[in-house]
């Protein structure tokens, strides 16, 4: 790629400061958290829409390959650069005034997740997508790769809350999808369309969110049990309880004591259980009785055998930091490598039993940590590296034991990303989920919004 | 198109009651409510979804045109027919055990939303798209025209509810799109597309449908305002309740007047203002006194004047029966033209107050009646003939005075079409709504489906 070529094209067009173009930066904007090797060859850093409009028409006519850039928290590769140029929206991170009438919000793509939650706060609203990485992510990222969270059971993926999107394509035309309209049934949905499309179809630049009330207050319930089976069993019956469900977690034994090894606690519950379950509950105040009533059934009815229930601030975030401290006390302790999968909620035991049983006949020399969002269907698969075999032992088992994953997935039905998208590092895996019919939709839609192909090129489908 | 060959081809792929050829079936499945002129060529009854498949592609083969066909409950003649084959759903109503795990149910396209409602309420669960028409409409057409109804502000529309589609391409291609699976980030959301499309990229065969529990219970409200702005006032203020709100619809005096004349009743509240709002809200039991005190508090701070508070069923259906009655008491007084167009919420009010002040301004012998879904910027704008017009005049009035509403939607950024889709008849009207890049996008992404555009041809937009 010829850069100097395009920044005398550019000269004139655009301020100098919008480009970077030194070795340390073009590192750092090309990288993701996923921690592939990435480099931009070269950095662009818009403050409006026209100006990015104005690049890619540039770099259509120069035949110049774009990768979108939000907060790079991305865990497929989606935003990892080999040499394109990296269109950064950290400059595009203004919020408009709530309107209180709709209860929406207009923001620029490169806002955070974490500026928008608290722009919003102040009218007892909020944009229910909630991720750990909420400091960083940049809602253009968050909505291109559908983002769920941690409370998905209640308030569903980001694309149930969004009302307006504004994106401009690989020519620099600047489509201006619905803007504020709760309804408008005028044709196909582009706005869920390029939802999801991991910035591959067109870049987002705005977006009319939606938002909700906060939840009322909640409490936190931490039970063991026998099995997975008996876990997706109480979920059945929680279901139907005298509260909303905002999240329902699970973990094995082998999370709960890696866990606790690395804070330094012992849960009250004790070690001695397979699984856990982490319940978070919403309901009004005034209620609590009833709700202090349906556990002690669950409990008498054996339906659970013990149980933890906090209900003040410090006991829940008690509650939920030994969930929360999982992925990290994993990472610190041991290589792994991790599978974010789906299948339907109700075949989750019997995949995660399957999964066990085939490891252990296997004989592979894989520790299996399982842990996730059972409310719907989204198990964490951790494999992790004993501390007997070498990183070149371990990888080729790792690599072994991934077919038998995906080959039970698509027996299940299920999906080889839940929830991170496809990216770099799930393409080669994506015709576990999608047939050759779907296979070949996504490139002929892939093809009309981009027909050179220039856009986040080599991210989830090669054309 | 010649029939007898068709038939000849089909002989011994199907058996021969798939097939109706005589004219009184031919007319009655290829007309829809709107009453547009229209009549099947033949009309076919598959019973699953191979037979479905087997039809498209012998269609395709001989470049038949089909028409995809529901309950033919439509409001801008999508499913009218003018001598294509009529693909009718009817015998496809299968419904599968209601999945208590994942709150989901499998449907085929079918089925009418009333069978759905009655299957899922033993389970305590409902799919909350509700409609008039449910005893009629059925899953598919609800899908493939997005269907809103009384709850929007509360549940949203139907493409929230959808967590898996199963739809056949013109090519005869079986696209099992997701299932049953809550999280599936595997490339571009094609389920999403098709919800909406109108018919006109594939033909829903079968839904996994996302359900939810009933409502606590709800108590209705009735006000009398000033004006739209003083009602949309209160709507932001009610927003912030001690409740859900799970609708807020509101109308004028004139449409007071007509339905209260039908239905030989008073409002309590009088006659005299200008609109009347309905709002029911919803709150778990042991809140009462609160919602009381909020609405004390409303009339203490004068945000409204007076109000109404029916609580028991009775009571509710009393004066739900005046919003529901409006529409077929308009029909059964004079002939009336209908707009079912939408606003950002905001701005409703300012819309409504400049409609009918252009409306004053010009003349024109129309008489208006403003009614509709408030809380999500959806007014029904009736055109009403008043008895000293004749009909030709009153036509001419109207197509003039669209003119402006048009005008008026574009400045506002509104939507010709807020729930019924495209069709035919509002196809004219798409470039209020659509920009030129987002026309040739709809244009390009139905060649990708249907190259030879013999789905649904002429409805939504033109090749």
């Amino acid at each position: 790629m010829d850069w100097k070529t395009f920044l005398s094209a550019a000269k004139g067009l655009f301020p100098d400061d919008l480009f970077l173009i030194d070795a340390e930066d073009c590192l750092r904007y090309g990288s993701d958290w996923t921690k592939t090797a990435g480099t931009a060859g070269l950095v662009v850093r818009p403050r409006t829409t026209d100006e990015v409009s104005e690049v890619l028409k540039l770099c259509s006519q120069m035949k110049i390959p774009v990768v979108p850039s939000g907060g790079r928290t991305g865990l497929a590769g989606g935003a990892v650069a080999r040499g394109e140029l990296v269109l950064s929206f950290e400059r595009m991170n203004r919020l408009s005034e709530v309107d209180i009438h709709g209860n929406t919000v207009r923001v620029q793509a490169g806002a955070t997740t974490q500026a928008v939650h608290e722009h919003c706060a102040p009218q007892g609203l909020m944009w229910p997508i909630d991720l750990a990485s909420k400091g960083s992510c940049e809602i253009g990222g968050n909505l291109s790769t559908n983002a769920g969270g941690l409370r998905v059971i209640r308030y569903g993926m980001a694309r149930k809350w969004v009302v307006g999107l504004q994106a401009v394509t690989m020519a620099g035309e600047i489509l201006e999808l619905n803007r504020d309209l709760e309804k408008n049934n005028t044709g196909y949905d582009l706005i869920q369309l390029l939802i999801g499309s991991e910035g591959t179809l067109a870049v987002i630049t705005e977006a009319t969110l939606k938002l909700t009330r906060f939840p009322n207050h909640s409490w936190v319930m931490f039970f063991p049990f026998e099995s997975p089976r008996a876990t997706l069993d109480f979920f059945a019956e929680a279901r139907r309880g005298p509260f909303e469900i905002l999240a329902f977690e699970f973990f094995s034994k082998a999370c709960l004591d890696i866990v606790s090894a690395r804070l330094n606690r012992q849960s009250r519950l004790g070690h001695s259980s397979p699984f856990y379950a982490l319940m978070e509950v919403e309901f009004p105040v005034g209620r609590e009785d009833e709700v202090d009533q349906w556990l002690g059934m669950m409990l008498e009815n054996r339906v659970v055998s013990d149980g933890l229930l906090a209900k003040s601030e410090s006991e829940k975030d008690q509650v939920w930091g030994l969930r929360e401290g999982i992925t990290e006390s994993i990472q610190a302790t041991a290589p792994v490598k991790k599978y974010d999968v789906s299948v339907p909620v109700r075949k989750l035991a019997a995949f995660l039993e399957e999964v066990e049983r085939a490891l252990k006949q296997s004989g592979l020399g894989i520790e299996l940590y399982l842990f996730g969002h059972l409310g719907d269907g989204s198990p964490h698969l951790n494999l992790v590296k004993p501390a007997i075999s070498t990183m070149e032992q371990f990888n080729q088992d790792c690599a072994e034991f991934e077919k038998t994953i995906f080959v039970l997935l698509k027996s299940y039905g299920g999906s080889v990303s839940a929830e991170h998208g496809v990216g770099i590092l799930k393409k080669h895996w994506l015709t576990v989920s999608r047939s050759p019919a779907e296979m070949r939709l996504f490139r002929d839609i892939k093809r009309v919004f981009d027909p050179q192909g220039l856009l986040n090129p080599g991210k989830v489908i090669d054309l």
